[in-house]
């Protein structure tokens, strides 16, 4: 098992032009958008109530408990957004608005810790009576998370002393002792967050306790069970949708809500790798290949079903009625980088960023301003928005929801974007993603900086450059994306042969301050096919570059797009255009269509195919739905 | 507008392999089965409770009324179908039988004439105030149909004057004079009904209440609305579901559920016909057009969705999530027969028998006791038993179900076939089907009789006898079939020239006793393409051979069915094998598939493509899901 350390913004600084733009966007527009609405005070959105429930609990406003049962998240993930911002970008307005949410949490608080507005104003007498359904320890899970990462952000305690006294109470109500609840929550998260607190503080107790909740989960007799019969719930629970139908290491594949799962696979391998156990990080793998190699979309997107949010069988990937949700995405990246640390192989730094630049960044307008839950890869409107079994879809992106998960979370994920790029350890560093920025490292008791120039993700071409004070011996391991159909590594302008494992391309040498490393991949347009027993995508391609998967779009493409049929003859070509898109390239291809419709037979024999030749223009996935609404395809036929 | 006459078993013998197998299927086993069901003594299903519910309304048991609040029309329906099956096969059991439910019914009738279990048993001061949602005016309908078939097989007034009565009554209930409802149902049926109580009675009010509840529909201020509000019903209603959207002539495209619609469309064509409304028939062929040429599957199949059973858009045509609801197929038989008597033309056959020959045979197993009552064109049942999108798809035939529309429908229509085989006029005589049987009408004062010998559907060659006293000078127009490339026309084995109008070969002549008639169409094995905005289809091709669709299974062909591509060079063969589904005919065709699995990748770059030739088998559409359960495919890639 590796012990890798993941770097954190002390230790990178990320300066390109593609998540750089992203992480402005957030800081610019995101958070003061979702502050405006947390407050209630946003226009173009409903009223959230988070900071009025808030107010209310800590007995400054009088009212009643609105939103969510799990509205709390909302302030912690915003929380959490401010602090990754704050880190690498100072503000002082920012920081008093987070002081004023800080404060406001500890007046909310009770004495004994306990810390949850919906049942402090609403249901005092029914706290901790549900933890399958309620979201307690989730929303504490978040705030735990907010609170680390304003703490590092800012030095200031306050936030992580409210958070450990929260810890400490539910210390005091689950876990094996005698007369403590043997239960665990219904949608994962604290788990995750114990073990970061863990990490901050030092107390083990924190690490035990979310030890304790992933290892009890789906034990006999089943708490979910025991709990609802208490409450005289005789409710028809599925337990798989919690994860809770088998203990965790005998999980063989994932199932129920996709965001619940990849909270709780997170938390796994964060104790795989404190804990040293190597049954759960197997558990981990077997999981990663279930998840990856039968039930994820090409965008990285999880969740076949919009019923439970959940994952359905292997290879159901309909790409109509994809579920995806943005949310699951990027918990697959929480997952994908903390396996990264243990087992270090270049099939999570491939998913990681199948989901980075596909299925989530498609979650948020290239204004900041609009968002996707769902991130389906096939939409005509005319059907998607009159078919009943299709209504999760949607076709535009929406200001906000009412059960608002997906926005804060892509505010604190692409905040942050800097914390998965590297990993080291004694033995060197690991390069996972590509991206203009540069680290700085302890190694062989110095400091070394790594900086990496690119144009990623539209450029293959990676130079890294080594500062250091005395010549120093390590590895500098490079991942070599699954996209990439070859790579050639140069060390000062020469060529060297690396040693592929695992995904990654090991440079070891005796390093010289200026030491210059060039990486290059060739960078093609290619034809992506999916698993034969993937039968929505059978006989059809799906067109990517590098790790961003692209689409078409009716506002380019016309009507009917499933009427296009690319050529066997493939030439694709790749452009910038000004003003198209801001900035964004595309790709043209030669492609077939049906001539213009003779007439209006729904059923005749097959004829010659009358057929017209076309070009058409495909857009980078994540890009799609910003300009007309209309009909967008990813998978495409192919002659 | 054409006023031609159809035929009833007075006229018609049906003498074929095909169809008198089914016939007798339904006589021997599907109505005793179903009888016993009704008097919930069927082990292999659960209770009905209908004849139960008729006993308690008579005041003839105690307790509680169960079932459907449509149960009635189940009882109505099987004697429905009873009186079909006496009036070509008599039998004495069957009849007492039949008469003791009359009886029953007779009993159950209120003094005022009113007749619906439900009301009269669980909620008599609820009567009529609820026909949006409560089937009183459906199951009305349902118990005319079916009395008039017991009348006309029998002789015997009972059941016919008790629905008189019942008529009567719901015509002191409804109309346009002050003090009644000016109402209609929100499940249509009862309108076609009365137009067959008019044509058996002679009794013009009938038809005058059938035309007012069509007319009345979807008239402002809404009726639904008055009635809802009158029940303080705030729920919000689809008025499209009903039908009820706008007034029928006004309505441009089939909307709601499809049966509803069916069952309304019929009655606007009958009353089209009977009151030479031209503007009706102008809707009814406008609707027929929209249903036929945009929302139909190639299997006669209508309605695309579960939700509401209904129409959703144009094109959308999902072969996985069909709903093809077996009555609703049925339904378009019945008003594609109905529009045959006034506008002949070709479609309404063509789709007549699209429908019988594939939609609804597949509603019923081969044996008559399994029946589907959605019918998907694609099914792989690891998914389509686990996605929640999918639950309606059955992927076996079921027993019975709670809602038992379909199985008494089928029989009802598998008992009938003869009547929609033939129609004449004054001109001559029309021959819609092809099938083994004998026609008898009158034509220039006398008798003249037509047979019919074929081995259709699996052959296209068809001869007919005329057989008269008197040489006489009339139209013999056979329908040419869509499917059909070229037909050639033979009388007393010279080649005739047939002026082929609106799908229909006229030959003119002055018949003597015995001339004879060959028609040979060629019947090959066709593949069939949608029309290309239908999306679930792009790339694919049906195979059809004559008015059958086939399919390909599992059990023939292995799993993962949609990764079978048909070579571009379609060499079809069509076989007959001893002891192979009863008899049924198959197609086998050279294929490609993918080599088998070496790896289990689930994305990668297009590489050449490694596959292997293969035959694949496949069969009568209407025959599937009679061995072993597996996948089933309608529509093949092709290359």
């Amino acid at each position: 098992m590796y012990k890798l350390n993941a770097m954190d913004e002390k230790q990178v600084t990320l300066n390109d032009s593609f998540w750089s733009e992203r992480a402005k966007l957030v800081r610019e527009t995101v958070i003061p958008y979702q502050w405006r609405i947390l407050n209630d005070i946003e226009l173009d959105a409903p009223p959230s109530f988070t900071i009025r429930n808030l107010k209310i609990a800590a007995g400054e406003m009088h009212g009643e408990f609105n939103g969510m049962v799990f509205q709390d998240s909302d302030i912690a993930k915003w929380l959490e957004a401010a602090g990754y911002s704050l880190a690498v970008h100072p503000d002082k307005d920012l920081e008093r608005m987070a002081d004023e949410v800080v404060d406001l949490l500890e007046r909310a608080q009770e004495p004994d810790g306990y810390l949850d507005t919906y049942f402090i104003v609403k249901e005092p007498h029914k706290k901790w009576t549900n933890v399958r359904d309620w979201h307690e320890l989730y929303c504490a899970g978040h705030l735990i998370e907010g609170a680390i990462a304003y703490f590092e952000a800012t030095g200031k305690r306050k936030a992580l002393d409210i958070m450990c006294r929260l810890a400490d109470h539910i210390s005091t109500k689950f876990g094996p002792e005698p007369g403590k609840l043997k239960g665990y929550p219904g949608h994962e998260e604290i788990e995750l967050a114990l073990v970061k607190l863990y990490r901050v503080t030092g107390n083990r107790a924190y690490l035990d306790l979310s030890n304790y909740f992933v290892n009890e989960r789906g034990n006999q007799p089943n708490f979910f069970r025991i709990e609802a019969e208490a409450r005289q719930d005789e409710s028809n629970y599925n337990l798989a949708y919690s994860q809770a139908h088998v203990p965790v290491r005998e999980q063989q594949t994932a199932e129920g809500h996709a965001v619940r799962a990849m909270y709780l696979y997170s938390a796994m391998a964060d104790l795989a790798k404190e804990l040293n156990d190597e049954s759960l990080l197997d558990a981990c793998r077997r999981l990663w290949s279930n998840v990856t190699q039968k039930r994820m979309f090409i965008t990285g997107g999880i969740g076949s079903s919009a019923h439970e949010e959940a994952f359905t069988v292997d290879y159901d990937l309909p790409n109509d009625r994809a579920y995806a949700e943005t949310c699951a995405s990027i918990g697959l990246v929480f997952w994908a980088h903390r396996m990264l640390q243990t087992d270090l192989n270049g099939d999570y730094g491939d998913v990681m960023e199948r989901a980075l630049y596909n299925g989530i960044l498609s979650g948020i307008s290239m204004d900041g301003k609009k968002y996707f839950y769902v991130n389906p890869l096939e939409v005509w409107p005319t059907t998607t928005n009159h078919r009943h079994d299709m209504q999760s879809v949607k076709t535009t992106r929406q200001s906000w929801f009412g059960c608002a998960c997906c926005p804060p979370n892509v505010a604190r994920l692409l905040s942050s974007i800097h914390r998965y790029i590297y990993s080291y350890d004694s033995e060197g560093i690991c390069v996972h993603l590509y991206a203009n920025s540069e680290a700085r490292w302890k190694q062989s008791e110095q400091l070394i900086t790594l900086s990496q120039q690119s144009e990623y993700p539209w450029d293959g071409r990676i130079n890294l450059t080594v500062q250091m004070h005395e010549p120093a011996e390590f590895d500098i391991k490079l991942r070599i994306p699954g996209w990439s159909e070859g790579a050639t590594t140069r060390v000062n302008g020469k060529i060297v042969s690396t040693h592929i494992e695992s995904g990654y391309a090991t440079v070891h040498r005796r390093w010289e301050d200026g030491d210059q490393i060039e990486l290059l991949m060739s960078m093609r347009v290619q034809r992506v096919k999916a698993n034969k027993d993937v039968r929505a995508n059978a006989g059809k391609v799906a067109l990517q570059r590098g790790p961003v998967v692209f689409c078409i779009e009716e506002v380019d493409n016309g009507t009917n797009l499933s009427d296009i049929v690319l050529k066997r003859q493939f030439e694709p070509e790749f452009h910038f255009r000004e003003g198209f898109l801001e900035g964004l390239p595309y790709i043209t291809v030669q492609a077939w269509r049906s001539a213009p419709k003779k007439d209006e037979i729904l059923y005749s024999p097959l004829s010659v195919d009358e057929r017209v030749s076309t070009v058409i223009t495909a857009i980078p996935y994540f890009s799609w739905c910003n300009r007309e609404p209309g009909e967008m395809l990813v998978w495409l036929r192919t002659e």
